[in-house]
């Protein structure tokens, strides 16, 4: 997390002026230290009976990926890309749990040959799928169902997704079909789990616990029916106080979930991203221009929508704060907005700053998660470096190699 | 425009079903003898007294950029990237306008040196800069004072660009300042002209007529002043619409323009980007999945918010229709959603279709304009495939190069 001393901004003891001064702006600033800490903690919070999957969709940068395969966790990923990047960190295919509801034909049978943990199923028709591709192939998938639980976050509607009018999982009313489909292929589906979801940006676990309550007889009554039930994977979705406020309990959280899925016996799962990684990144601007009209004051910086599409896309509020401190200076309301050619492309409204000038530096805070994966090419603008900090020390990140990937 | 011929639908003479077959999906389709053909009316509504300067943010791809250097006319650009794009493609230095309201010193610095046609002014410090820079390395620098004239255009806030309370353009407060900087570099910058954006998806041209009439007075004191005026850009923002309805009438745009700067005897720029790409392209994908819940039917198709983020972040309606229309089947409404893991990946919602099934495809409409340009990686997923459709005749477009530029 970042700090001031003597007026300048700090994460994990570099102060960050000297970064910006060392490799430029805009760039995105990682915290690996902070990253694996946070990491640390979660699983102390289920007395480390949990099996972490690491949701590679918030952040694939591949500094972080082969720490977190470092330090022996598992990996969620969403797409054949996103498990070409996992294994090129070092993943092997039984660590990798394969998420999505819109997995092709192509990327199922890519999953099904290279054998991965557990593939997350979406909708009957995927399971089809899934069954006729490992006949074909003379393998065993391995699979989850995602439930949908019908419970609703407190969340921004785009990143709900637990809610019955909401594309994501099944709820009771697909078992009967889906159980016909495993009775189709006995020799090629195994369902080993049931797995959750239910939004993202969570602020409270008690909606959580509530899926799980939901969830807990539906896995009772595969056991019963004599499935090889093995994993209850809860989802990921705890959330960050982008405002800066009392950060969800993570203890609170594992135990609540520890309570409800000890007596299962069965081996937890859980998928987090945005708590292992956001607080933990910072993405550094520099003021092109201040503009002061009559009606609003401008801070137009060298960063925008393109790459942290948050403050457009969800209304996010990130914090910004300055590199450097100033008291003296008379302090104003500022709309910081970035290059881009159109009115979304704020990176935040009414920030206030004491003495603002062209030139200066600010930090946007809790930009470690969804902001370089979501991030584009849009007015032909190149993207951002990515600098990690790794036991006290900055350096460039390789990028990541999304770009250039095909199917095995 | 797209049509149905026995059912199947066409683009430009050719079934797009079959080019599927051929090219697979997901793929950008785009018709550019429409494009051309749209390009000739805008042109004809003018008298052909308007310097058209296509918009390259709408759509930087390659052939189209080629196809509009060959009819003749200009380019905005909004960035260094974008006009090491339309250098690419053949314009020359002359045939440039640099806008945007973020350039960097590196940009300015670019483009005073290669002599850009005008550089749009949107602040004074940005007009410092240009000053500077252009003494440093002996240029003459030509200008244009971006005007926020603060009207109301009807049309979605995020794309609204003429309000006072909105980081484009300077309303006459700024005046005063200009000046003084103009006059700090008598040698090296040249106001030649004023230029208004009041926003985009414009469905109406009143508000762009109004825009214009509140600015001819500031161009008119410039002359009166002694500055060599000789440019009106009228800025772009001419919308299409969406649903299928009626389309602005070129022709009374034209019109109405012209009535109100022929007397000025100025040199006429326009910038449309949206009204001569956004009709002539579609995007076409198939259904992976369908998904009947008890309250929603969902059509998860092999394309979403990645490539087409506009039902995201604007709550843009695209019309979505089938590539093969059937008549005998019941008809449901699907939410036609993407691969992409939250909510906000839908493509369109309520979607009625008859007998709607896993394999088929569909064409969302409309896609011409801030598609392919918007993409992400999101979810580490690849993007699209580009056809062009030139004299009839489909090809598969090389890849635009925006991710490989470097200042020179």
């Amino acid at each position: 997390m970042v700090y001031y001393k003597k007026d300048r901004l700090y994460l994990n003891r570099l102060q960050l002026e000297k970064l910006v001064k060392k490799y430029g702006s805009p760039v995105y600033v990682y915290d690996l230290d902070g990253i694996l800490q946070r990491l640390e903690e979660f699983q102390v919070a289920f007395e480390n009976n949990v099996h972490v999957h690491y949701a590679l969709k918030a952040n694939s940068n591949p500094v972080i990926l082969k720490a977190f395969k470092k330090a022996g966790i598992g990996i969620d990923t969403v797409s054949w890309g996103e498990v070409l990047l996992a294994l090129k960190a070092g993943f092997k295919p039984n660590e990798i749990i394969f998420s999505g509801v819109g997995k092709s034909t192509e990327e199922i049978k890519a999953a099904v040959k290279r054998g991965l943990y557990q593939i997350n199923i979406e909708s009957p028709q995927e399971l089809e799928r899934v069954g006729k591709t490992a006949k074909k192939y003379k393998k065993i998938a391995r699979v989850a169902f995602r439930i949908n639980p019908d419970v609703n976050p407190q969340t921004h509607p785009y990143i709900t997704t637990g809610f019955r009018e909401n594309k994501f999982g099944m709820d009771t009313s697909f078992l009967p079909e889906l159980k016909n489909i495993l009775k189709k292929y006995p020799r090629n589906l195994e369902l080993q789990g049931l797995t959750l979801h239910i939004g993202s940006q969570l602020l409270e676990h008690k909606s959580i616990c509530e899926a799980i309550e939901k969830t807990i007889h539906i896995y009772k009554n595969f056991l019963n029916e004599g499935y090889p039930m093995k994993t209850f994977d809860v989802g990921g979705g705890i959330g960050i106080p982008y405002d800066g406020g009392v950060a969800t309990s993570l203890k609170e959280y594992g135990s609540a979930v520890m309570k409800l899925l000890k007596p299962l016996g069965c081996t937890i799962l859980s998928e987090p991203g945005r708590i292992l990684v956001g607080p933990f990144g910072v993405l550094l601007t520099e003021v092109e221009y201040i503009k002061r009209s009559p009606s609003q004051n401008f801070a137009i910086v060298n960063t925008g929508m393109h790459h942290l599409i948050r403050p457009a896309l969800y209304g996010a509020q990130h914090r910004i704060w300055p590199l450097k401190r100033r008291h003296e200076a008379e302090k104003y309301s500022y709309d910081v907005v970035g290059p881009i050619c159109e009115s979304s492309d704020f990176l935040g409204k009414h920030i206030e700053v004491h003495g603002l000038a062209q030139g200066d530096l600010l930090a946007i805070l809790d930009a470690g998660a969804y902001g370089y994966s979501m991030a584009n090419f849009y007015n032909a603008r190149k993207l951002p470096k990515e600098i990690v900090i790794a036991n006290g020390k900055a350096a460039v990140s390789p990028v990541s190699s999304v770009f250039k990937y095909s199917l095995p």
